[in-house]
Parts: structure tokens; C-alpha cells; sequence
């Protein structure tokens, strides 16, 4: 395909994916297909001489879309958001055609410093303290990471790294056994990359219960470090999580963050979702104490309408990041080195793409009060459907809905409510998951997509009644 | 920007691309901006309200191609390849829209399946053993991981797993430091990502020193082992590499396999940049005994014309990698587990993007054929490049040239071949980086883009011609 074959294709697609998203809501939201659908509709191997574009085109309808689940579908409420805009998408074609590494500086200078200024454009935005933003000149920073999952990690490595120095300096005695010794604490809401980074770093990982409001509180947290001290082990390393994802809960990050700097531990905040709210002033008191962090994370991703993947993390000192796995084979040494982020020291993989890109579009077409716009719509649509949950007497709520998700169930026993989940999923009109905590099993209606209008809720609505009706009838 | 926006941005956004890529021979490949250039360039915070889409587009050229190195010109030679074509920008556009996340089957099933069925097509097209295609049916399969860099974490991890499992089953009495005598394996020419994954698992990895031809062979593999073992420790891990970074150096693959089975060590093959030649029967005696190997990964976005980040990772028995760091919580599970791969337990992180429609988009739209020829031309361009080199007394070849990349320096010290180096790249024609073995410092010349065509060698050597002549001049 050359320059001039690209322009011809690339119209038609554009069209395609506007017409795509301008009719999505009459697609179903959660596909039919049986698993092992696709392989049928394939040749068994790739062509040995090119195919036809025209017949490319096509396949994406006769292949694919049988086969996906709509996650900007107005219908979607699974999970979390994605994000899904136009600007996001310009800009991840523009970075596509650049396709640069940007894993130093020199490999593209315009992809690193892009970066470094758009998380400053972005922790203003969410009124981060300066500490962590480079433009405050001290040791702080931000950097893309893929996902939340890999911010926890790097986070988790940083923090052995340290506190694997700091006992070599303090009780070199004790040097050589310290790392099966560490232990971290995250709530028992946390998300389970949580766990899934303790087994990847090695470590042993807690999981502190939280209180009835499902948020994990200063003093449990410090019983549970005294009580890992008493028997010999390293306390080093303690998530709080902003907007958990079983029921959106909210660790309460002061007292976590005392408890942190009283036992010398790294406080991470994983905000992967919530954080995109935090655009909005009246939010802002969700993350009262986030100061006393030393690395935070959201993702602009989920609900600021970035595309995947965007997992924008802030560190107070960088060079602790830098420190904790810097390996420099001289293939990658340049002239410019320490005078900026070389931001393969920051990150698991080595190799990273133009995604700053994405950021700088969005902020832009969007604007700050655009931003602000899209979150304040939807949390009032999850109030919305909140209001209509509370009105019926066979439902409850089940926590306080404080963004965009609502978790409800029916006042009858797990079993029943599972029934009305896998009904409503089959139903193929709306699309929810369910979680459950404190062995509570409850459904989850996430505002999503940011085509969503209050007619959306309100047939989601609908639909939960007449599958409530139906299923009572029978039962 | 609503959808008719949209259509008209993405015409000039498709056209831009277009024009980019057909005329880049003519920017500078490296760029002359200094540290901190791009700051003064920005407002110092996001707009409130939305900027002008024409605004945008016109910042491209102000704001961020002064700062780009541009990978895809045909005048770039560093590191390797990184991969860019039309069709693979096209799925990008495509794989953005549908937006979706699979982390696990229900979640998108066509993301799943897809990718299931495009690592077939790919490992038929490299003629990989059977064991590691889906389709034989048995335990094998593939997944698209980001980077080579992650490939190595998640089978180092799963190889840590199962080692732990098996001393706790044979040797309980070790059980509980068995993590700390773990020892792992790569050549000294293995890329820096091995020794950083060793860093991140926790885990000790050694350097065996590679032969004549930089080859890491089984007798010394075999030595290692036997020393650490000797010493209380316990090898479970070793990588062989397929084309290392310094010069494209190739360990014996049968050698290393049949050591690793001696010793039950998990085998995993890094072929990041040379994997892609082995769509071509011509070059596949490269992989002789990749049979015997565990896991095998490479980067069709590095040389085989697929935008980054796509890194294709075959893994003999996946049940090994999936019960490696395998969290499952309610939100997560759905009816038809345990029938398709949830790829979400196959990877650090738990988000994914739809990549495999790159993989099939460029497979069909080159053809078996048109990925030959795009090798094959590109091994031709580093030959004539490396007869030039042989022609001129003056320089020197430093290792075997097998696929895409001339190792080579001036027979002076190494600070005279610093110099030339760092004249080259200064001066603008072209660029390249050096590598460093056993203390012998060389440059590197990697035919990279796929826009590369014999005039840009030609003109490429007769600028180190230039360069030599000027310094050889001065000193």
C-alpha cells in the first residue's frame, strides 16, 4: 500500500469509525458469538500475495463485529469506563505515522519533553501538589506507564529498592534475608493487580479490612504493620486507592499516608479511576492528604477520555524510580543524559510510544471546562439512576454513590440477584458486572460511555424493572 | 469534535501522514533542539476552553517535529528497526474506535480470538514447531505482549513459579529460601532487559561469556550451572537470544535447549529483532533447536512492518504462565472460562488494547511474499553496505553481517571511532549508535526503514567517507 492507496483507505475508514460511533447505540452491547466463533471465518493461514483492501474493509463487519463487545455503547455499564474520543484518537494516528521509541531523550527529544510538560498540564489540572510536578524544579515528575497495574508495580519495585538499601545501611546483619521479610498492605477493596503485583515482585502483600464504608482507615492499617513488626518482617510499602472497584470506596489517605511516614513506608495512591474527577474542584476532597504520598496514579484512560492505553503516575523523588532498576548498555547512552528523564528508568518495558500526543489533544479540543463538563454529566447520570433505585422498595443501595457508580442489588438473596445479573447480561440491552464484598453479592451500574444521555439511564432503568418483574414472577 | 469534525480532521490528519512519510527523506534525521526546547513553545497550563482544531494541526509542525528523530527516514541506522506501515496505521485507527479492553474473553471476544488465530498465522509463516501453535490443539499457544522486555518478565516469573512449586514438592526443607537461590542465566551479549528482568523478579541472573562469533554455547551454559549448583543454588531460567543487540549475534539455540532439559531449566528465546527474518526459509538455521526451547518471543514491530507495541511470545505449555500470577476476582470471571484464553492472566498488566488487527491487516495486505521481500531487500542494503566497508583498508568488519546490521570501525583506537561517531550524528546526514564488546568500541549500521532503498546507502557511505576523511585529516 503506498502514500496515495493510504488516503483512499484512510477516508474510508474514517468514515467507518464515525459512522461507528454515531450509531453505536443501535448495536448490541454484549456480542452473541459462542467462543471459537472466529476461526471458522478465517483462512487457516495468512495469504502468500496481498489480499484486496476492498475485501479488509469488508471483513471488519462479516469478522470482527459479530465478535465486540461495545464498550461506548450507551448500553455499556460493565467494569469502568475506557476512553474513547476524536482528538484521541488524531493524535494516536499522528504518533502511528512518527512512530518513534522514545525510550531517551535523543531517540526523540519531542516525545520525552512532551511527556514532562503535559503531566505538568495534567497535575494542574487535577491541582496536584507541586511536589509532584517537574515544573516545580525539585525531584518530582510524572511519566505515562501503560496501566495502573504497571504504576503499582514500578511503584512496589521502587519501594523494596529503598528499603532494601536502608536496611543494608541500618542492620547489615540483616541484609541478607530482608527481602523475603518485606510486607505490604493494600485495603481488602483494592484492585487485584494489587495482589498481582506483591507476587510479582516477590513480596508478601496484606490485605487490610476496611471499615463499613468500605475504606481503609489509619488505625487498622498501623495494627497490622506492629503486628507484622512483632514478628520480624519489613514493612515497606502501602496502597491507598481513590474510587476502588468493587464499589467505588475511598481509602481515607491521611491517616494512611501518617501511618506511612510513621513506619517509614512508601505510600502509593492507585486513582485509577477516580483521579479523572478530581478535575472538579468539589471532588477534590476525596483525595484530602494526597500530599503525604510518595507516588500517585490515575488513569486518563478510564475516564478522561484519553484512549488506552494512558496511566499518567506522579513521583515526589524520581530518582528513586531512576535507582531501583537502571541498567545502561551503551547502545542507549547520549550526550544529554541527567539533564532530562530518560524515562525507560521509569517504566518496565523499555520500549514506549508517542502518547503524550494523546494527552495534549484531549486538553486541548477539550478544554479544561469540557473535562469538567464530561465528569459532572456523568456522575449526574449515575444519580439519576441512584434516585430511580432508591424509589423502588425491592432495591438497595449498597454504597454511597460518589461518582459514577452505582452498586444495587435486590433484597433477596445472592442467588436471586445473580440470576437477575446473568438475565439482564442475556437480555442484551444493557451490560453490567457484578461484584461482591463482605460476601454481599451486588450488581454494578457504571456510567461509561460518553454518549450516555439521561434517555440511556432511563431505558437501562427499564430494562432492570422488566427483568426484576419477570424473574419475581417466576420465583 | 463531533463526528462530521472528525471526518474532516481526520482527512487532514490522513493527508499529513501521507505526506510525512512519502517526503521524509528530506528532514534532518536527528534533530538540533537542546534540553528544555519544547516548554517555552506551550502555554504553561491547559486551555479552559476548547483551542482551534486548525490551532492543532498547525502545532505539528511548530511544537513537535523540530523535536523528532525520525525512525522511519530512510537516513535512520540506529539501534534496530522499529516497525511502521499503512496498513498497520489503518488497524491502529481501527483497534482505537472499537476501543475496547480484553482482559478477558467476554470482554471483547473477538480481541481474544483474534489474537488466538493471528499467532497461528504468524508462527506458520516462521515455521515454529507445532507445540507452540493453538492450533495443534495441545497445551501451546500465543499472545501479544508489549514489549520483549515483558515477554522475558512473564516467563522468568513463570519459571520462578514452577521452580518454587517443584523444590517445595522434592525439597521441602529448602522451600522457604529456595526464592533466594534462584539463578538465571543469559549470554553477555543478551539485551539489558534480561538483566533488568532478573532485577525485578528478585532474582540472581548471570552473564556466561559468549565464544569467538559472541555466541553464548552450551559447554559454558553447562559450567555456570554446575558452579552455582555447587554453591547451594538452584538454576531455574535461561534466555537465548536470536539476533542480540551489540552485533546481531546468535547463541546456539540446540546447545542451550539441551542443557536447559539436562538441568530442568526453563528455556526462552529472545529473537526480538531477528525473529522477523524467519518468514524467509533462508535464514531459519538460525533457530536450529528452537524446539527444545519453553517460550520463544519476537517483535513484529520491530522488523516486520507492525507499528509498536506488538511483541509476539509463543509459550509451549501456557498453563505454566497462567498459574504464575493468577488473581481472580468476581468483576473479572464470566460463564465460558477455562474454554478460551483469558489473556489477561498472560501478562503484566491486566488492560489490553486490540492489537492483533495490526497483525492481520499487515499480514493480509503485504502477504506472505511481500514480508519475504521486505526482509530479504533489507539484508540486501546492509550487504552492499558492508562490501563498501571491506572495500576501504582503512575500516574494518567486527562481526559476521546476517541479517540487517554492518558492525564496523575504523582500525584506529576507540576514541578515533568515538569521534567519528559523534561527528556523523552531528553532522546531520545521518545516524547511528555504537556498541562496545569485550572492550572493542564499533559502530553500528542497521538498515531500519522500510523506505530504505540502495541510493540511501550509497549516500550514507559516502558521509562516513566525508567524516573519516575530515578527521583522519586532523589527526
Amino acid at each position: 500500500m503506498d502514500g496515495e492507496q493510504f488516503r483512499a483507505a484512510s477516508r474510508q475508514m474514517t468514515d467507518y469509525i464515525a459512522d461507528y460511533l454515531t450509531n453505536i447505540r443501535e448495536r448490541r452491547v454484549l456480542p452473541e458469538v459462542e467462543p471459537g466463533y472466529l476461526r471458522p471465518l478465517l483462512p487457516a493461514q495468512a495469504p502468500d500475495t496481498p489480499d484486496e483492501w476492498s475485501d479488509v474493509m469488508a471483513d471488519i463487519e462479516r469478522v470482527i463485529m459479530p465478535g465486540v463487545t461495545h464498550w461506548h455503547s450507551p448500553h455499556f455499564h460493565a467494569y469502568f469506563p475506557t476512553g474513547n474520543s476524536y482528538p484521541a484518537i488524531l493524535a494516536d494516528m499522528l504518533s502511528d505515522a512518527i512512530g518513534c521509541i522514545g525510550f531517551t531523550w535523543i531517540s526523540s527529544p519531542a516525545c520525552t519533553e512532551l511527556e514532562v510538560v503535559m503531566l505538568d498540564w495534567l497535575g494542574q489540572l487535577l491541582d496536584l501538589p507541586s511536589q509532584f510536578l517537574a515544573a516545580s524544579g525539585g525531584k518530582g515528575g510524572g511519566v505515562i506507564q501503560g496501566t495502573a497495574s504497571e504504576a503499582t508495580l514500578v511503584a512496589m519495585l521502587s519501594a523494596k529498592t529503598k528499603m532494601l538499601k536502608q536496611v543494608k545501611k541500618d542492620k547489615p546483619y540483616m541484609a541478607d534475608n530482608a527481602a523475603a521479610a518485606l510486607v505490604g498492605y493494600g485495603s481488602d477493596q483494592a484492585h487485584s493487580s494489587v495482589e498481582r503485583a506483591g507476587m510479582m515482585a516477590g513480596v508478601k502483600m496484606r490485605q487490610v479490612a476496611s471499615d463499613d464504608n468500605f475504606a481503609m482507615r489509619g488505625p487498622q492499617l498501623r495494627e497490622a504493620i506492629l503486628k507484622d513488626k512483632a514478628l520480624g518482617l519489613i514493612p515497606f510499602f502501602v496502597v491507598g486507592t481513590m474510587g476502588a472497584t468493587p464499589a467505588c470506596s475511598f481509602d481515607n489517605l491521611r491517616e494512611i499516608g501518617e501511618v506511612a511516614q510513621e513506619f517509614g513506608l512508601w505510600c502509593h495512591v492507585d486513582a485509577a479511576y477516580a483521579g479523572s474527577a478530581m478535575v472538579c474542584e468539589e471532588f477534590r476532597y476525596l483525595m484530602d492528604g494526597v500530599e503525604l504520598a510518595d507516588s500517585f496514579n490515575f488513569n486518563p484512560h478510564k475516564w478522561l477520555l484519553v484512549n488506552f492505553d494512558c496511566s499518567a503516575m506522579w513521583i515526589k523523588d524520581a530518582s528513586e524510580v531512576v535507582e531501583a532498576f537502571n541498567v545502561d548498555p551503551l547502545y542507549l547512552k547520549h550526550e544529554q543524559q541527567g539533564q532530562v528523564p530518560d524515562y525507560r528508568h521509569w517504566q518496565i518495558p523499555l520500549g514506549r510510544r508517542f502518547r503524550s500526543l494523546k494527552l495534549w489533544f484531549v486538553m486541548r479540543l477539550y478544554g479544561k471546562h469540557g473535562l469538567q463538563a464530561h465528569i459532572r454529566k456523568q456522575v449526574d447520570l449515575a444519580h439519576q439512576f441512584e434516585t430511580r433505585v432508591k424509589k423502588d422498595p425491592r432495591f438497595e443501595i449498597i454504597a454511597p454513590v460518589t461518582l459514577g457508580l452505582v452498586c444495587f442489588r435486590l433484597k433477596r438473596s445472592n442467588e436471586v440477584n445473580e440470576t437477575l445479573l446473568k438475565n439482564l447480561n442475556a437480555g442484551g440491552v444493557i451490560h453490567l458486572v457484578p461484584a461482591k464484598i463482605k460476601d454481599t453479592y451486588f450488581l454494578r451500574f457504571a456510567v461509561c460511555s460518553r454518549l450516555t444521555e439521561p434517555q440511556d439511564v432511563d431505558e437501562a432503568w427499564q430494562e432492570v424493572l422488566k427483568q426484576t418483574d419477570l424473574l419475581l414472577q417466576e420465583i
